[in-house]
């Protein structure tokens, strides 16, 4: 098998199962209790949330451990100062609060749309359109939402740029008397193996982490919140969390989060190094088909290990059937849009037309790729689209 | 060690491990990806779906998988008809809609307070009040939440008598053409090793269940939604789990609760005889203490497995010190109520004394105990207690 979907999901690796074993077995006690073995329990969990939090320049109790990326987005969203409206109702104000990119992932539009939000729109290599930023944010507008990396371009955003001029925003309101508050969220699902991250570079109050992505167990996740930032729990109860996210601490998992991101720590220029390499090769034999390749993104800004390519004119679902039976799997988009059955909303927002989004694939590469299999996959993915353009007959 | 605190956490045992571990490492794939091997994780989750809910007579349809009992409890409060308030303040709604037990869990008090509830009295077993519940029950009330067995007394409700309250109130209701919803909510966290249950017998339409509490992972819970009852989703995104709880599932987590609930399922009788004859000898062990035991509960209507006792005038927490010097790990009651260091509201419901109170210890059995751990930690337990005593000068 080769796998080229790690944007999907990734597989625990020994080092990270090897960390969590402990804490699912002998470690077992719960960190809430008062006698020792417990508290020990309680010092672990905290030290793994120390080092998630280092990973980004943070302090461990800057972070609430929740059950994924998107508890963690629902989460970041209530810092919005407005019910979230759990029965899709819109509150009653009609000036939108949340600004968000339209690429974004749906566990952040589908959680935004709760309180009223309005999207910004990108170019067609998925880039925020700074210009329409501007334009939409109004002095309603409380918290902007733009993903660190979009998922199924890989296109990374200048958080930085936007953090700026979040900041000048809030200095032309304070000198005009306006106090509504301006944060910047991030979703940072993808790219934690690939990128050096910190907070306050990126100027984000609020960045959401997903382990499932870098190798680390599947339901963890974790929320940073900046020191003036303030949530409204969606789970109440025993107060854990500082009363943000109730219930007993998934404690192996975020042990298993932090041993994954440890393995990560200080290789993401490598990493970068060999996923630009492999996916420069990956590029090359694609070309080589005989339908012409449409590689999306925009390169410059791209996550390393992405490569997103359309076929026009092919059926993507065939591709990926027919890959799927020579043991290679691949993706069209995100695993939960695709496996609707909609067209990708991303796709759609950079521009391509129907034809160019039936025939796209999601390419990712990951742990579980090296040259060799990345090459082999090259020559299938070229064979299953030759043996697609012959059969519609299509001629370069 | 000797470990009796089995209501605070279990470990997960090498069985359970062993069905998690593939889907942590070569099973990892994203449940919603199109290719095969991730077409067979969906499987593999929709399987332990299925063996969960046929553990209470369900179908796997009739589950939403959540990160713990709390998550499943506040899920549970959606049903109301009625935005909740994320920030504490309570709906226009001036007749509550939510009627709960005084005595159940913070997981479900605090989300209960979120829409507006009026608790039920107990009585000094910590049986509900069947009068009280009627007087409370008026027209406005959309829910009543009652646990299965409390979890510091291991008090086991008369759920199938509420559940007839209920059905007849219903009828009046119709009768009167009060079209309300009214829906019997329990949480079972506590008891699903020891208790047989039927979501038909026991009448309720939301059930709670933790794999925490039954030698599966943390972080894993699941919510029986009756198929009249309509949810509203607490973390929207990406239409998980029907639309009601989005993010990708927690595959492994899924499969370890339902190898942990297999490996109860059929044992449930001889579990009760089993801890039924420990719990016996524990009591009398304790009965020896030169400070007289007051074993708190019901015990005609208790979880085989649970020992709640007060030593009146000794405080718990020096008696959990010693004791945790000698590796016995005992509790004053619910971990995460303790860890805030607030007298139990569950102690103070069935109207102990302070005194009673500083002096309790739930002492709760299961996987990790045996006759001869049962009996040393009896008579370390007396030894700790009769050093209290003799310490504060107290003769029997």
């Amino acid at each position: 098998m080769i796998y080229l979907d790690h944007a999907a999901a990734t597989p625990v690796s020994s080092r990270v199962l090897k960390a969590m074993t402990p804490y699912l077995t002998e470690q077992f006690f719960n960190p809430s209790a008062a006698y020792l073995p417990a508290k020990r329990v309680r010092e672990a969990f905290d030290t793994a949330k120390g080092q998630i939090a280092n990973f980004i320049g943070a302090k461990g109790n800057d972070l609430v451990i929740t059950s994924g990326a998107t508890e963690a987005n629902a989460l970041a969203f209530t810092s919005v100062k407005a019910e979230f409206s759990a029965r899709g109702k819109l509150p009653t104000a009609i000036a939108p609060k949340i600004l968000v990119l339209e690429t974004e992932h749906s566990s952040v539009l589908e959680n935004a749309r709760r309180y009223g939000c309005e999207t910004i729109r990108v170019d067609h290599t998925g880039l925020i359109d700074l210009t329409d930023l501007r334009a939409k944010l109004t002095d309603s507008v409380e918290l902007v939402s733009v993903s660190l990396a979009n998922n199924e371009l890989g296109t990374i955003q200048p958080l930085a740029e936007i953090a700026e001029l979040l900041r000048q925003t809030r200095l032309s309101r304070l000198q005009r008397g306006i106090t509504t508050q301006l944060l910047l969220h991030s979703d940072a699902s993808q790219g934690l193996a690939l990128l050096e991250l910190n907070v306050a570079r990126l100027g984000v109050d609020l960045l959401t982490l997903n382990a499932a992505k870098v190798s680390g167990p599947k339901g963890v996740g974790a929320l940073y919140v900046g020191h003036h930032v303030h949530l409204s729990p969606l789970v109440a109860g025993g107060g854990q969390e500082r009363g943000l996210r109730a219930g007993t601490e998934n404690v192996a998992g975020a042990i298993g989060f932090a041993a994954a991101l440890e393995a990560v720590k200080g290789h993401t220029a490598a990493a970068r190094k060999k996923y630009t390499r492999l996916v420069e090769n990956l590029k090359s034999e694609l070309s080589q088909a005989k339908a012409p390749p449409l590689f999306l993104g925009c390169p410059k800004h791209q996550l390393a290990n992405f490569l997103p390519v359309s076929f026009p004119g092919l059926d993507a679902e065939r591709l990926i059937y027919l890959l799927e039976e020579q043991g290679v799997c691949v993706s069209t988009g995100a695993a939960c849009a695709a496996s609707k059955g909609e067209p990708s909303h991303v796709l759609r927002a950079i521009g391509l037309s129907p034809a160019e989004i039936a025939g796209s694939l999601r390419l990712s590469l990951g742990v579980l790729n090296d040259e060799a299999n990345v090459r082999a996959a090259g020559q299938l993915i070229c064979a299953a689209v030759n043996a697609e353009a012959e059969r519609l007959g299509y001629v370069r």
